[in-house]
């Protein structure tokens, strides 16, 4: 922390422009500091709303803004755009594929992604949810199994189409599933001839004892509720133990279940990104089950006074006896609590431990339906809708003025229009190749 | 042309869902007919607003509208989504990879894709614009040459970076040579930290004498000084002799130029999709120069009254002498000519030969500045900007209540927002998948 003979400033790194990243970065837009900013995409995803891509209602751009321009103002940071190889605590050095970058202080904020829990072959039958090709690939899945199963002529074939299965009762699963069941059973009504997709079938697979357990058990009675009533299935005390043909077997007490289904969403899990194990590896910082890395009370990594994690790569556990949930206002409060430890370090000044202050939970279930867990207060149904909505509202403009994509949302949202229902991707890119081979032989000589 | 015995109604089958064919099937809504629309892609596409979702500012779900949704209310329409391998006029039946369709009427409207003129090699170094796919390739060179720029050391390379060729002067070519343009020069202007954006060039070579020969010369003239102004370099009476190496070489008089280019677009030429040729082989239909198929004044095929061509892949050229332009209101007038006729004609009665009104002709070329052509109103500057935008809003509402959508473009449009400027795509995952990788030994020796 000795400033160089050439007058230079402070050196920040930060890997990853998440939530816990970027709410660095901004905090410390003012700071006598030089901020570097890694990331290995050229944008923020405001994670909260992904299941919207992947139901139809909202695009990728919608909920994306570039970490350029969110920072274009903070004329003491750079956004780099790369992947972190590796980093060297001793020479405080972070290894990228085409440079070298030094730190002073290094915030790893790159977050986590799913576990399948060692069964790393049911990635490919049953996506999960994190990035913008995620999104897009379960959007692609999705619509296409509503258009398959408009030609489809037998019935069992049809009937696994029409058959929607996401694991994980979580936020994103309950989030899914209704988005799923109300595009079945409301908004893409009257666009088939020769199907009913109110003949759909989605059903919510959850290990606990009931949906949304880190909320209040009156709220995961209420999302139980909800989705019953727009027609999804939610199945608790349940555990995947395969996946396989289409098929997903899962035990629930001592019966074996098993439902063919063409679309299986995988929501359940989490495990820290590898920038964890390479933090552990240099650091000799401890993980816990999840491969994410136990921080100090100061968010810092042991024997590191200069290297902290946030956010969903990092595991807090000194507020109460298990670790913070990993959700956006933790993972912002973190990055905003790092950045001020930060100026107050450089003027020789110290902050108490960081302490996480939970202004409640929300989930969305569909149209009009959400339940809001503020403590003592608890909201379900159209109110608790609304809340959702202003405060989607209110972190969304923060970063770029995105009331319009709110408005837009809700006006879609209202209007059950789906303006984003595209199948695009690989695919669909194979299948526009197949028309342009010329016609066989065979049929030229019968015309 | 005879109903079954089972009381079976006329089968209008459309092939292609872009402008051509969605207002035939729109126009047919209340017939008596069946109709069948055949398309690969399971939304239409406002292509006219392309060049916006390539440039960062619209998503493409914003010009996007999936088909069943648009034709949900005509109960007498169904969508198939499939490729269409061939066609047999003899026993009147569309062949499928997975069915075989049977019509009375046959109405084609495949489009166009670019042509290279025996080039094809250009392709993959001179990406078109004419897919959702398209778009977002385009957008991933433009926005990752700047971050690359901002990488990169060496000037002689860095220029190569910072340089944009534009092939061709038509509409798109102006619009995304306006669009990379503006973005340079001011919407990126404060987001990097080791390059001036300004210093951006942005070439557009065109063939002909003028850009947007298909306008009035004054209006050329306007939009070329308009590029200019914005920052742009145009080149007329060029002719591209090679791309390779990122090294545009072209001919403008007898002089040879060459461009070193990272980034080079191609707007020029086009060709009908291979569904005319398909045509062609078995109706023996003659085609153009760009494979266009010729069509009678009442736009069928010689010798077949019931098989049409609109849109891009017919060639009228029965009202001026050279044939019609390839633009949205020539498709969607034809197709709403054929849809009437096939009404007529069900009733017994004709209709006189198809004749295309030319409500003028526009392109727009940056924020505040476009160019539009009524015939003896001429515009340029801010009131064609406007008169752009309501002409665009209101095609775009037409079918999808979209009118949210173009307040927000001119939202962004106005405070230079580009909330759409992800790089996504298949390089950006492979990117993605490196970071996975486990740290080297010898790293670990060194920690």
């Amino acid at each position: 922390m000795v400033a160089s003979l050439y007058n230079q400033r402070h050196q920040v790194v930060i890997i990853g422009g998440g939530f816990g990243g970027l709410y660095t970065a901004k905090a410390l837009a003012k700071a006598d500091v030089d901020v570097t900013l890694i990331d290995k995409r050229n944008f923020h995803l405001f994670q909260p709303l992904l299941y919207q891509v992947a139901t139809g209602t909202l695009s990728p751009g919608d909920i994306s803004s570039p970490l350029r321009s969110i920072l274009s103002k903070s004329k003491n940071t750079k956004v780099l755009l790369g992947e972190v190889s590796d980093i060297d605590p001793k020479t405080q050095e972070v290894i990228m594929s085409d440079r070298i970058v030094k730190y002073d202080t290094l915030v790893v904020a790159t977050g986590a992604n799913h576990s399948y829990f060692g069964n790393d072959a049911w990635k490919e039958v049953a996506p999960g949810l994190k990035t913008v090709e995620d999104a897009i690939e379960i959007r692609r899945r999705i619509f296409s199994a509503f258009e398959a199963a408009e030609k489809e002529t037998d019935p069992v074939k049809r009937r696994a189409l029409l058959t929607f299965v996401i694991v994980g009762g979580g936020p994103t699963g309950v989030e899914l599933a209704g988005a799923i069941a109300e595009l079945a059973y409301k908004t893409l009504k009257e666009d088939f001839r020769d199907i009913d997709t109110s003949e759909t079938k989605v059903i919510l697979l959850q290990g606990a004892d009931r949906v949304l357990p880190s909320l209040a058990p009156q709220l995961s009675k209420a999302a139980a509720e909800s989705l019953e009533k727009l027609g999804a299935s939610v199945r608790t005390k349940t555990r995947v133990i395969n996946i396989e043909n289409n098929v997903v077997t899962y035990k629930q007490g001592d019966e074996i279940h098993k439902i063919t289904s063409k679309t299986i969403l995988w929501a359940a899990g989490i495990q820290a990104s590898p920038m964890a194990k390479i933090l552990a590896l240099r650091t000799g910082v401890e993980c816990d089950r999840s491969g994410r890395v136990m921080v100090e009370p100061d968010l810092s990594i042991k024997g590191y006074k200069n290297i902290f994690a946030v956010g969903d790569v990092a595991n807090f556990s000194h507020q109460n006896d298990k670790p913070l949930p990993g959700v956006a206002p933790v993972a912002i409060q973190e990055g905003e609590y790092v950045a001020k430890l930060i100026r107050r370090r450089l003027r020789g000044r110290s902050v108490p431990p960081f302490k996480y202050n939970d202004y409640g939970s929300l989930a969305m279930i569909g149209q009009n339906a959400a339940v809001v867990d503020l403590g003592p207060i608890k909201l379900q149904g159209f109110f608790a809708w609304i809340f959702w909505l202003l405060i989607h509202i209110y972190f969304l403009i923060e970063f770029d003025n995105k009331l319009i994509v709110m408005i837009q949302w809700a006006w879609n949202y209202l209007t059950r229009k789906r303006g984003s229902r595209l199948i695009t991707g690989q695919e669909s890119l194979a299948l526009a190749k197949v028309i342009t081979h010329q016609p066989t032989m065979e049929k030229t000589v019968k015309a």
